[in-house]
């Protein structure tokens, strides 16, 4: 495959062409070349080269890519045309929000159910709210690899370690420690409220520097 | 000030500590210990105690701190109680997501309008969506200091002027490139897009070793 030596930066990129190139009108044209990609979203043209150069082979000297291919071959290398079933745990005021997103379709990722410790029967989302105490059969019989994280801290390793019994291999957590796992699975933090708290300093920081003038 | 100095890795963890402060059921105990903090969020002692030692003076020998003090004290460093009100750009599925999610009030930002090239009135959160023309003069009247971008990659430069021009000072991007912005402007970028293929990377190559054992 190859994939696992691509950097993140690349991986950080690759989502970003592709939503200008989706972006673009129905009447534009056919091509795209990597001089425009550049120029439209403010980066480097060989960087854009390299990188476009990495998840397709339909670039051609002076014409660039066949929009729609190349579109194609980036949902591809990401793996968006693969749905993944994916768990939620946690079905609070975050778990809600994410289960009612319908943005993650277009990134193959479909969440199935979501589970909590206090069932609710289904969110407004339409989407099953089953007890956590189902959770490991759950994974195992539908054969889930991955699990979306929305539990206060302090549950977070325990439900961590359900979804490993139950055979995931990816887990997408929200505001959550560290977790212990083993080492063929992947772990990805997301960490809004650093981001939240990161802003609010700088505001601060700014008003003060205001105020004393 | 000083909270300048404050490192990124100190931002990331107290969010932690206080949603595992907040989530102890009503009859736990008054007082908490660094100790207790560490081995409940599975996290080194001597870190934890750094930590609370820099937002909080209240620690006492062998008794530990306030609990509801404690969690004034992050909340207080971390700036949620203080309100930001800020606007939201791209009115989209994700924009309407973040609109509609109850839980940025604990963290003390308030999305008072979103902007879209088509506004349409207002969303299912009540919350009015206006027209981008009228985004500066809004920003400019209400004082808004923080704008939050969920708009197109190809767009994000061109909101993020108008933004600036409006006065704002931080910027909370979500799956845009890199902006150009001036010194003074924080931008904190935010990208599921990206966690999301990495996750699904690790899930193909798992895949992958499976079928060659």
């Amino acid at each position: 495959m190859g994939q696992k030596e691509i950097s993140k930066s690349v991986l950080k990129r690759l989502p970003n062409y592709l939503a200008y190139l989706k972006s673009l009108p129905a009447g534009s044209s056919v091509n795209i070349s990597a001089t425009a990609l550049a120029n439209a979203l403010n980066m480097g043209e060989v960087q854009v080269r390299k990188d476009l150069a990495m998840v397709s082979s339909g670039g051609r000297p002076k014409v660039g890519y066949l929009r729609e291919s190349l579109i194609e071959d980036i949902e591809q290398f990401l793996g968006y045309n693969n749905t993944t079933d994916a768990v939620l745990i946690g079905a609070g005021k975050l778990g809600r929000a994410l289960l009612g997103y319908k943005g993650f379709a277009d990134y193959g990722l479909n969440i199935v159910a979501a589970f909590d410790v206090q069932p609710t029967g289904a969110t407004e989302s339409g989407k099953p709210v089953l007890p956590l105490s189902e959770l490991e059969r759950f994974c195992r019989e539908n054969k889930i690899l991955m699990g979306i994280l929305t539990v206060p801290a302090d549950s977070a390793q325990q439900v961590a370690d359900l979804l490993i019994a139950g055979g995931i291999k990816a887990i997408w957590s929200f505001a959550s420690p560290r977790l212990e796992v083993p080492g063929n699975i992947l772990v990805q933090y997301e960490n809004m409220a650093t981001s939240l708290a990161v802003l609010s300093m700088h505001l601060a920081a700014q008003i003060n520097a205001n105020n004393e003038k």
